[in-house]
């Protein structure tokens, strides 16, 4: 019996993910962390993909993050600025290291040999800690620290975003990825585009929607 | 201007480590973590040491843990036992991982070039995220993810308790450690002894009480 368990936001890369997963394991279950975000549509979305999909998801509340961190995604700030060290001011400081290694403590509790993560260093937009080599380094950390042998699979590392509306086509899951996976960095749910729903004026929208026609072109092409 | 941040129970442990930053820094800030001990008497303790000497101490509520990890220390068990993967009951999964990714946070909001930690393969236990080898391992992850470049400083690694007695009486604070420091499992601040407040029947007391006559007997030894 294959187990993994899967970081899930709701949004387009965890939810690609996480079909994905279905399809390579025997049972899944979601993690979901709650870190004070703007906007908690995002929240509202994995909720309802995990409720539809009939997988158990656990929630965790670490808003104390805001406490100890500086960021524009969860406090104040504009998501589209550099700060002093190069990295966007989205930037939130070993957030997707907190989230595996709490992930991590969670695989080891419900017996899960892996962990999923829609982590990609394709569309690197300027976070050290989506890339493989982090990854290889706190999936050794992880297992050394706890004498576990859980691996981390990261199914889009090396795909752009036509490439991720791709493989959800080809998993048979493309309308639910649009209809159903939010992305937009302010929150919009009441605009729907082919792409799926957003603002179309923030970073997020901007690469989700460049994806999508890259994704029709070439399918347009091949077909 | 040489600044750390310091992982900070209250212990014996880190609260040597305290004492010894304080030679090396010209500024230390302590992050203490309340994660649902069975005991907070370890937590007041802290919040004594930190108000006596003056050091900003940061509080991080992560009770969370509590959902996601299964461990005696933090709900209900025998904290002498050992569990299905021959670690002991006590072991509470990628709990320093937690502590130190959290800390890097907070070390880098404050630009603090340093971590220091208690940790310790000494008196191993069974946890195998105490040894220096997880600790590298940890440093190169924290630091890849985030574009950091701050050393994780762990002056006890490879001291046993009554090395550590030692260091204390060396630097002058051998009386602060015994008084001030708390260490039973039981939470017992109640019995006076010579090495400190303490049950003196749980594994933790057994293994200060023994450094303590053993530091002792040294110390006569050379004197």
């Amino acid at each position: 019996m294959k187990k993994a368990v899967i970081i899930f936001s709701g949004g387009q890369d965890s939810t690609t993910c996480l079909y994905w997963a279905r399809n390579h394991f025997d049972e899944i279950e979601a993690i979901t962390f709650n870190y004070g975000q703007k906007h908690s549509i995002e929240l509202e979305c994995s909720k309802q993909i995990c409720k539809k999909n009939n997988i158990k998801q656990t929630i965790i509340d670490i808003s104390f993050l805001n406490t100890i961190v500086e960021s524009a995604l969860i406090s104040n700030g504009n998501v589209n600025k550099l700060n002093s060290k190069g990295l966007p001011d989205s930037f939130v400081p070993n957030r997707n290291q907190l989230f595996i290694t709490l992930a991590h403590s969670y695989a080891q509790k419900i017996g899960a040999e892996s962990l999923i993560t829609g982590t990609c260093e394709t569309d690197f937009s300027g976070y050290p800690d989506c890339r493989r080599i982090f990854i290889d380094s706190i999936e050794i950390a992880s297992n050394l620290g706890s004498q576990s042998n859980i691996q981390i699979l990261t199914p889009l590392m090396y795909l752009n975003k036509a490439e991720t509306f791709e493989l959800a086509d080809s998993l048979g899951y493309l309308d639910e990825i649009i209809n159903e996976s939010h992305t937009c960095y302010n929150g919009d749910r009441e605009h729907l585009h082919e792409w799926g729903f957003g603002c179309d004026n923030c970073p997020a929208c901007d690469l989700r929607k460049k994806g999508f026609y890259e994704f029709k072109n070439l399918y347009n092409e091949n077909n």
